[in-house]
């Protein structure tokens, strides 16, 4: 049997990195942009506002006509007409002359303030519109300049965002019907693993359901590419690989779990070396997921994921997740790293780094981290909890409450651009 | 013109979700159930693990035989047989016997302890395997015992739970091939408003592009919900009318956007009372989105929310996000709220609640929230960045930097059952 040298997390990633490749655009109807990511830099194609505006429904009038205006002393102003949202005004405003105006409407030329509707006394006098003030108003005031929020041109939105609501409104906003999104890559995924049951037949001796194959189309799905579930396979040697080798063809990536472990049923290094593929490392540093196999077949990756649902799901979300982000043109691939107080001790020391399944809590502007249900490789129920995995690096005494670690953010859309580099 | 009241902003949500209520159950596929509600809560049809299972590859043997192993005294078993992954012994186990396990097999009978692989020394000797060992074992160590992860028939998850990866590892395992989920409730999208042009119309002098609709439909599917977008109305009463009286009839609950004004042109008060709809409030003692009104008509809510972007925004997530989130089961509909340090000053005192755009950051395991691009309500770059909004209540004094501020999360899926009961 071969031994195996665990290689250390941040060169694992690295190794992995160092075959991502940035994907292909495709062009979708802004109606389904939302939860996309930009293929190109989103660009201001005018200023925002694109005029003077108004803010407020009111009247747009010359500031320096409301010079002395008191309680005492109201100065009036005659309304010569009103315009609404979307018109535009083209006649002169003259000396105590007024234009009723409504949000979001153009500011006439020749007025540089706007009085609030709430703040007029408005009355008729010989059949005309009326109303007096008893403030004075600077030029500017009340008003929503041309550019004050965006100005043409901006790049307002990196290339390999993900397009959420607000993103979504400047798109609309800067006339983007269609929107160059990346392109979803499309990932394989098989299960092997001769105890594995599907999710509809009754449990057996000895067998469990096959759990991590649903897990892992929802991890592909959150990851920002698209799941192709090819179905569970049973320990066999030569099915496996004809499988595989037919499979890997029609992918951009390819995950495995389970048939990684150290035992003699161990297929996928011998499939792998079958099919030609180098593998990049046999082992990592790391629990759970220290049998993870990462390997390369012509610039294609295939990941041999554990076949233990908590290893499989950090698997997926330190090696996989950062190469489809990468494909979606992301400069920020990688789960967020934050620091957090551990909220629980674990005093065991493990020379492998730990990445434990964690929740956070929000207290008086602290983050506290507190693991989630059992810490082991083959628990499930953790997951369904978890919002964070607690990282504890490999050393030769515990980790203690109160101590500042780092947390990786699952389900997050920040991300990070290298949460290993220090 | 009618004089409005602003209602607190408590006060409002409470009146809106006095008419909240729990939808309807749909089935739909393990495969379409990521990102979905559950409508029921998740049960463990068996136990995890279902049986005592090694949770490594290894040997199999009963610990009181390795009573003395030490390294001056290695003790040896023979292995009397293989069991892979899925397979089961029946056979019985004698003294200094051992069985070959797979990582993830059952524990033969009369076996209480797993030695890993990498711990023992294999030989043959007479065309027999055997190994030797130079530790003792105790009762229990490395096994994985039935149920120390889930017991029979625990409820694991609560109905009205966001679906993630984990839980669907879950659904899987409970062999849930379909799962019981909740309805997504249908909401129509109406955005009024003269100075609306299409996304992919040209600019033209006083309109803007409508950035609402589709910032609305975004938020709509992010909420749980279905959106159903109507299209965009000029300010005209007739035409307005009729179109929401015929649009209202096919949709759970109908947002419109703009004509919400204190103006002239502002008809939704007016269209509310010719349909018969009873409404709750036309103004909230908040920023941006005083103008907000909420009116119901048979029991079916219709939000008519301001036409400025963040006033739109900001009144979705306040108070159609947790109509929904009810909808589907949640006893968290309304934002998680945190408290977060404040990263700049807001010297200006405003009588109103403010709502400011914001975006967290970690530092040192401390949380400090920082207002994102122009804080106006018809802004709209600042709602790309946001990941929070920033609660200033309304008081006769700013806020100033360092200071603790309440925060809502956007876009996160824990939730909070009310925010505003303190």
């Amino acid at each position: 049997m071969e031994k195996r040298t665990p290689l250390a997390v941040s060169n694992a990633i690295n190794k992995v990195m160092a075959f991502s490749l940035a994907g292909e655009h495709e062009t979708v109807s802004i109606h389904e942009s939302y939860g996309r990511y930009l293929a190109e830099d989103l660009i201001a194609d005018h200023a925002v506002p694109p005029f003077d505006r108004s803010p407020y429904d009111g009247f747009a009038i010359r500031a320096q006509d409301s010079i002395g205006a008191k309680k005492e002393t109201p100065v009036a102003f005659r309304v010569i007409t009103e315009i609404g949202a979307g018109s535009v005004y083209n006649g002169k405003v003259g000396e105590n002359e007024a234009v009723r105006i409504m949000t979001g409407a153009q500011i006439p030329d020749g007025c540089d303030a706007v009085i609030m509707l709430e703040l007029t006394k408005q009355y008729e006098k010989d059949g005309q519109p009326f109303f007096s003030i008893s403030h004075e108003y600077k030029k500017g005031d009340n008003i929503s300049f041309q550019a004050e929020d965006v100005e043409k041109g901006t790049s307002l939105i990196q290339k390999g965002t993900y397009i959420n609501p607000g993103i979504v409104a400047l798109l609309a906003t800067f006339g983007y019907a269609n929107v160059r999104v990346a392109r979803r890559p499309k990932i394989g995924i098989i299960a092997t693993g001769s105890e594995l049951l599907e999710v509809g037949d009754e449990l057996k001796p000895g067998k469990i359901r096959n759990s991590n194959a649903y897990m892992m189309i929802s991890q592909v799905v959150r990851s920002g590419a698209e799941p192709v579930y090819f179905g569970k396979l049973a320990d066999n040697f030569d099915q496996c690989y004809s499988f595989i080798k037919e499979k890997v063809e029609g992918v951009d990536f390819l995950i495995t779990t389970g048939g990684v472990s150290v035992g003699d049923y161990d297929y996928l290094p011998a499939i792998y070396e079958k099919l030609g593929a180098a593998v990049l490392f046999n082992k990592v540093g790391m629990r759970p997921g220290s049998v993870t196999t990462v390997a390369e077949l012509d610039g294609k990756l295939l990941f041999g994921l554990s076949g233990n649902p908590s290893a499989c799901y950090v698997g997926f979300e330190l090696f996989v997740r950062p190469i489809v982000r990468t494909y979606l043109f992301s400069e920020r691939p990688h789960l967020q790293k934050i620091s957090a107080i551990l909220g629980a001790s674990f005093v065991q020391p493990n020379s492998f780094a730990r990445f434990i399944r964690g929740k956070l809590e929000f207290e008086n502007g602290k983050l506290i981290v507190n693991p989630v249900g059992l810490d082991k490789s083959n628990a499930v129920s953790s997951l369904a909890e978890a919002d964070c995995l607690i990282v504890l690096p490999g050393s030769t005494r515990g980790y203690e409450i109160g101590w500042e670690v780092d947390v990786l953010l699952l389900g997050e859309e920040t991300g990070c651009p290298d949460p290993w580099g220090e």
